[in-house]
């Protein structure tokens, strides 16, 4: 016997009912939104095997951060650190029988091994959504559309909120035309992804230590170029039309076009986004996601896209707390029925079967029947009606 | 890469959104008849240190039946099959602050490492119910009512459902009474629980070979009288008393007294029950609970006494397919908006924010927008009002 457990794993919570109540007003808004764009709610096992992730999963998530273990039987598992390769395999698996265009939300728990720190913990909700079998413009606007009044279903001031917006194929247009050596796009990608972590110099030398410097010049060229110099671009058609029709839509003070954003996951092909909040200081991404192509193929599927994003419940709580945030829920109007002895149980008994018939939430008080006591502990339980029931 | 992960693991299930709807329509029902009894929601993660189920969990699902692994930082971890020692955790973390009385629920995913079978499979989402804080008679009571209600609550004819009842002390009374060796309680036990899997004969062999014979002569006197006879026997007081209360409750023809019925988790200490779905020939109990007494004192809270019980989503939709009842869900009225061409797009995007906005779910049908096509994927979308937009 361990009389030493008293806490949750590190990185991990318990939802007392307080915490669950708080936890429960934040999703049910998220999925009041999502579904109100027709979004369906799915779910699949929190274990998989490894080898679904192998596929597709970013190599850092897999090689570094997973929960791997082998199971009785010998087979090698994981705890789910993201839930993308469980949706790809889902739409493969049933890909003829499903509508061709699909439009599913999921709110997983999630692991991964790493430090936690503020907006990030080793546990967490991960809100997922995804859109799958359009790969038109329309497509790209409505899923960013959805993360952006997602947020604003929260009561979020949407003034702090950046949307930084890009196109995979673009970059991979560049290093097409500038010539880089195949076998390095995933390192350039990978330099380009800390670039807003390093300082300009940093980032300059290791590009140069990467790449020939003919090459490193060019890109850097590119790198440099102004969102709207970018736009110019005959090869950004793509982002152009995405971020015209965003601000079409109103969210032209939150979308800047930044060719930095790259996302970790290496599944992502076409438009990326990260969302940030701009008022606290934090120079993190919330959250983000992006256009893959390749996903279900690799799966046994027939190629189609998609376009998904996912935000874990600690990054949207973290956005809450820095704008002093508290979402309101329903109060549930309990009601506690004591009885004054034990003469009067049955009594008792009769008046919350009709009270729960009704609707309401009715507690039973419990022995010894001593009003005083009950009624402290009504209180403790945040009983808003008593009822004192005479034989 | 691999193309052939196209299935969840064995024993555990996708929810596509279909599945989704009708878990939603299971659980809400569920959730709403706890709710109505004053209990509240909460959660814990999913993986645990192995030292809080070495504590006190059942030892055939710690040593044969669990998920058990080290993480990267050399810590043993469980994959958790069962939700009562993370709920005993957590209320022994902040015993003094949360009320005296506590009800609690919580629908956790589970994993189990067992052959899967009709009613019982790897993975499952486990309905768990415990109210801690009262010994008294009203609080099994409560609990067990809670049990049937909530299963009437799903449309159940509750002439086929059985709850089988029996109390730990009564039998501990009786193994006292006859000298059994303590150190073979545990033994008797296990082989009682077992007792309805066994004809009589090899329950008395397996018996006679576990203690004297005349430890196994007097037992057997106790384990074959009557529901009658036991309820006639002073130290079946408590026993009574809680069958004649789910009486008065109208529960007289659902609830029998049981000897055999043990549970299988050894922190049982009182009231043990079972239910039973009599309809379908299975003598497999669906699900059952107890009175458990040292288990928060056993992860370092004050002594307090509890009683709950767990069951499956699995047996639960197992005991709906058996009397053939589909739970009803509200269906949504999805409208999806088709632009007539490309000039009526923003026209299209001005009607959906309205729709949206006053509640419906909306969806965008997206290029090419060709309206034969349209209707066919809107239908296939299930989609119940149409609506094209003429800029």
């Amino acid at each position: 016997m361990n009389n030493q457990v008293t806490q949750p794993l590190r990185g991990a919570r318990d939802f007392y009912p307080e915490d669950m109540r708080k936890r429960r007003s934040l999703l049910d808004r998220v999925r009041r939104s999502l579904e109100s764009f027709g979004y369906e709610e799915y779910d699949a096992p929190i274990l998989e095997p490894l080898s679904l992730y192998a596929a597709k999963s970013s190599e850092e998530i897999i090689t570094r951060q997973s929960y791997v273990f082998e199971d009785r039987g010998g087979e090698r598992l994981v705890v789910r650190p993201e839930m993308t390769p469980s949706f790809a395999r889902m739409v493969a698996a049933r890909q003829r029988q499903l509508p061709p265009i699909l439009r599913w939300y999921s709110i997983p728990e999630c692991w991964r091994y790493e430090r936690p720190q503020r907006g990030r913990l080793r546990c967490f909700m991960q809100v997922n959504v995804d859109m799958v079998g359009s790969d038109s413009v329309q497509a790209d606007v409505e899923v960013i559309d959805i993360a952006l009044s997602m947020i604003r279903s929260l009561g979020i001031d949407m003034k702090s909120i950046e949307l930084r917006l890009n196109d995979r194929s673009l970059l991979n247009g560049w290093l097409t035309e500038v010539g880089a050596d195949k076998g390095q796009w995933g390192n350039i990608l990978s330099l380009l992804d800390e670039r807003n972590k390093l300082d300009q110099k940093d980032f300059r030398l290791k590009l140069f230590n990467l790449v020939p410097s003919e090459v490193a010049t060019r890109l850097m060229s590119f790198f440099t170029l102004s969102a709207r110099d970018v736009l110019a671009d005959k090869r950004a058609e793509r982002l152009r039309e995405v971020k015209e029709k965003l601000d079409q839509l109103d969210w032209s003070s939150n979308v800047k076009v930044d060719t930095s954003i790259i996302r970790g996951f290496s599944y992502y092909t076409g438009v990326v986004f990260e969302v940030y909040d701009t008022s606290c200081g934090i120079t993190r991404a919330l959250f983000g996601g992006g256009r893959y192509d390749g996903l279900v193929e690799a799966l046994g599927g027939s190629p189609v896209s998609g376009i998904g994003f996912g935000v874990s419940d600690v990054s949207l709580d973290q956005l809450l707390a820095s704008q002093n945030i508290t979402l309101p829920f329903l109060s549930e109007n309990k009601i506690c029925v004591i009885p004054f002895s034990q003469g009067e149980e049955a009594a008792t008994d009769d008046c919350l079967v009709s009270l729960r018939r009704l609707g309401y939430t009715a507690l039973r008080a419990l022995p010894p029947y001593n009003i005083k006591k009950q009624l402290a502990i009504a209180q403790k339980n945040q009983v808003s009606f008593v009822r004192g029931e005479k034989g």
